[in-house]
C-alpha cells in the first residue's frame, strides 16, 4: 500500500525534529546576539559563550571588520556572478588561491564556494567506480555525503583504530588488485566533537613503509589555523604535512567566514577546477568574502599572537578541568568536551541552569552522539576568551557536578524549561 | 592490477579538463571586470555582456549596493557563526523566511546557506528508501546529485515528454503499491540551457484528475523573479503555483547574491530545518547576505519595472532573432539560446570573433550538451540591457551567420586564438 511522502514526514519527524516543539529557540536554534566574542547576548542577557568556532578571535578584529566593510562597499555582494568557469573568475580569487598554496606548501589550491558541498563534491570528483574509499567512522557529514555519492566500494574503519584500518585496507588492496582501481583514504585532522586528532602520521607511515598504497584526503576544518607551528594544521603539528595528498580547509572556523579550499598538486587542482560539479555548476564565492579571506589569512600568517592566545585559554581550560577531576576524554586539540553522567532530562536541566543562573552558554551533545546516560558539554575556547572566563567556568562546572551528584537536576526537582 | 588514483587523473582530465591548457582564461574561467551590467571589461576591453544571470539588474542597483555596504559595515561578514541549529540563528534570517513565505504564498520557508547543497540535501532529506523519485532528464546537476544520494529507486523521464513521464509513473506507482513508499516528482520551472519551462501544469493535472499520486518538487532557479505576474515564478506563470508542493528558489540569479530557499507547508519546512544535513552541519548564511536578500526581495516585490525592463529586452531580442531567421529553439522564458550549424572549431572561432572584433561576450555551449555540428550561443537578457544592445547584437549575429555560411570560421581561415 503506497504512502504519501508528506504523511510519512508528518508522522516521523526525525531524531531531533521529534523534540522541535519543546526546544525550538532555546536548545535548538538559539539566537546569540551582539558582537561575536566571549560575551554575547542570549535572550537579552549577557552570557559567557563557549559555542562559537571563532578560534583565533578574528571575527570582530578591527582590521577584519574594516576589510569586510570596505570590500563590500567597493564590490557589493553580487559580484562576480556565475560559476568560476563561466563568468565568476577574478584576479582576487586567483590571488587568494596563490596565497593559500604558498602558505600550505602545496603546488596549487582551488577555492570552494562553500565547504560542505566542496568536500562532498571533491570526493565525488576524485574517485571513479573502480576506486575504493576507506574512511574513518566518525567523519563529518559532508565526507559521509561525498562517500555516499561514490559508485564503487567504500569500507569504513573504526574511528582512529589502526587494527580496523589494516583490516579494511587489506580488503581494499585485494579488491583493487583485480579492478585497476586505487584507494582513497579519507579522514579528518581534528574530529570536531571529541577533539581528538586523526592518526595522520600513522596512516602515512603505512605508505612510507610500503605496506599499503593509497592517496590521503584530509578534512582539516578544525586544524587549519589552530594547529602546527605556523598554523598549517594537523599535518604540520604531527610532522607529516607532506604526506597529505589532498588538504581541505574551511573558512568557517579559524577564518570566521564562509568558503573553503583544497590544496594539492597542480594536476589534481586543475582536474578539480574542471570537474567538480558543485563548483562548475554553482556560483563563485562573492568578492568581499574573497578579499576578507585574504586579510584573515594574512593575519593568521603574520600575527602568531592569535594562536598563542587561543592556546593560552585552551590549555588553562583543559588543565583546570583535569585538575578538578573532570573527564575531558581524548582531546588533544582546542576542542574541549566535558563528559558528565546523567539522563537526557538532567542534561537539559544542566544546560538550562548554566544559561539561566550562571550565564554560561555552551552546547550540549546527547544520545545518540554519545551513549545514553552520558552528557557531553562541548566547549570551544577562543583567543577572545580570558583567564577569568576560564576560572569562572571551572568553578561553575564544579557546582554543576555537585548538583548532578546530589540529584538536583532530576526532572522533577527543577522548574521545567519554558521557551517562547 | 591496481592503479594509483593520481596517475589515472593525470591521464584522464575529463570532458572539459582535456582542453584546459588551450582555453583557460579565455573560453573557460574568463574574467569579467567592472560593475555588473550590460557592458563589462574582458581582457581590458569593454564588451557587451550576455552571460550574467542578473535578470532584474539588481546587482548594482544603488539601493542594493547601499544595503550591502551598510549591512557589511554593521555586521561584518563573520556573523553569525555555526549552523542555524547550533548558534547561527538570527531574527533577520527568520524575517527573510517570513517575507519569502508571504511572497510565495506558502505556509513556511527555510533559508539555505547555498543553493547547490541546499537542493541536493533537501532531496536526500525528503525521500526514504521506499520512496521512488521520478525526475526530468535535463535536471540541473544539483538535482542529479540529490537523486544520486537516494537509496531507493529513481526513474528518469525524457525531458518534458509526457508519454515518457506516464511510462515512468506507471512503473513507480506499481512499485510503491507494494512497498509503502511514495513518489516524488522533481523537475525545473525553467531549464537554464534551452530556456524552456517545465510542464508543471500538465504534471499537476495528472494528480488533479486522479491518475497519479505524488508530491511535486520544483527547482525554479531561473523562474523566480522573472516569471509570473508578481514574479513568483513558473508556477504563477502557468497558473498552477498551488500545485507545487515544494518550491526551490535561488538568490544567485534574479536576486544577484548567494543563498537560496525552499517554501512549502509548515510541516515540511520544520522537518527540513531539523533534518537537512547540509544545513544542520554547515554554517548559516552570513548576516549581510540575509539583509541584502531582504532588500532585493522588497525591490522584486514593489518595483515591477525591473521585470518589465527585462521582458522589454528579452522580447525585443527574441523577436528580432526570429524575424531574422535565427533558430532560438523552444525557449519560452528570458533565456535565449541561438542555434547555429558548425563544428567545434568554428564555434571557437565564432566566439573569438564576437569577443575580439565585435566586443560581444556571450557563452557558448558545444557537444556533448548539444549535438555535434550544433553551436549554441546562450544569451541572458537583463533589465540593464538597452534596445540598442539588442539591435547591435542582432546585426552582428547576421554577420556571424553569413561568415559561417561562407566558411569564414573554418579552423584554417582564422588566426588561432591566443590566450595568455
Amino acid at each position: 500500500m503506497a504512502k504519501d511522502i508528506f504523511e510519512r514526514i508528518k508522522e516521523n519527524r526525525g531524531p531531533l525534529g521529534q523534540h522541535a516543539k519543546g526546544v525550538h529557540g532555546y536548545f535548538t536554534f538559539p539566537k546569540l546576539e551582539g558582537e561575536i566574542g566571549n560575551k554575547m547576548l542570549f535572550r537579552g542577557k549577557e552570557c559567557l559563550v563557549w559555542s562559537v568556532n571563532n578560534y583565533l578571535g578574528l571575527a570582530n578584529a578591527p582590521e577584519v571588520r574594516k576589510v569586510d566593510a570596505d570590500a563590500s562597499k567597493e564590490w557589493g555582494l553580487a559580484y562576480p556572478m556565475g560559476s568560476r568557469m563561466m563568468t565568476g573568475q577574478t584576479s582576487e580569487h586567483e590571488a587568494l588561491e596563490a596565497e593559500l598554496s604558498d602558505f600550505m606548501k602545496k603546488e596549487d589550491t582551488i577555492l570552494l564556494n562553500f565547504g560542505y558541498q566542496g568536500m562532498l563534491s571533491a570526493i565525488d570528483c576524485l574517485v571513479d567506480r573502480k576506486d575504493v574509499i576507506v574512511y574513518d567512522s566518525e567523519s563529518h557529514a559532508c565526507i559521509i555525503d561525498g562517500v555516499r555519492l561514490h559508485a564503487g566500494k567504500r569500507f569504513v574503519f573504526q574511528h582512529n583504530d589502526m587494527e580496523s584500518f589494516e583490516k579494511q585496507m587489506d580488503r581494499a588492496t585485494k579488491l583493487v588488485a583485480d579492478t585497476e582501481g586505487g584507494i582513497m583514504v579519507i579522514t579528518e585532522g581534528v574530529f570536531g566533537m571529541a577533539g581528538d586528532q586523526g592518526e595522520l602520521k600513522k596512516l602515512i607511515e603505512y605508505r612510507k613503509n610500503g605496506k599499503y598504497d593509497f592517496r590521503l584526503f584530509v578534512d582539516d576544518a578544525h586544524g587549519f589555523g589552530t594547529l602546527g607551528e605556523t598554523g598549517m594544521g594537523t599535518g604540520e603539528h604531527q610532522g607529516c604535512h607532506d604526506g597529505i595528498d589532498i588538504y581541505f580547509g574551511t573558512f568557517a572556523k579559524s577564518m570566521a567566514s564562509i568558503g573553503a579550499f583544497i590544496s594539492a598538486t597542480e594536476d589534481i587542482i586543475e582536474y578539480l577546477r574542471y570537474n567538480m560539479r558543485s563548483q562548475v555548476f554553482a556560483k563563485s564565492l562573492p568578492m568581499p568574502l574573497v578579499v576578507g579571506a585574504r586579510k584573515r589569512l594574512e593575519m593568521l600568517r603574520t600575527q602568531p599572537e592569535h594562536k598563542e592566545n587561543l592556546w593560552k585559554i585552551a590549555t588553562a581550560l583543559q588543565t583546570g578541568l583535569k585538575e578538578n577531576n573532570f573527564n575531558i576524554g581524548r582531546t588533544n586539540t582546542a576542542v574541549t568536551p566535558v563528559f558528565l553522567s546523567g539522563t537526557l532530562a538532567e542534561a537539559t536541566n544542566v544546560t538550562f541552569d548554566l544559561r539561566e543562573n550562571y550565564n554560561i552558554f555552551c552546547s550540549i551533545v546527547v544520545y545518540p552522539v554519545v551513549p545514553k546516560d552520558v552528557i557531553m558539554l562541548r566547549l570551544i575556547p577562543t583567543a577572545s576568551h580570558t583567564l577569568e572566563d576560564v576560572s569562572y567556568t571551572i568553578e561553575t562546572f564544579k557546582k554543576i557536578q555537585e548538583g548532578l551528584s546530589a540529584g538536583k537536576y532530576k526532572a522533577d526537582t527543577l522548574k521545567q524549561v519554558e521557551t517562547d
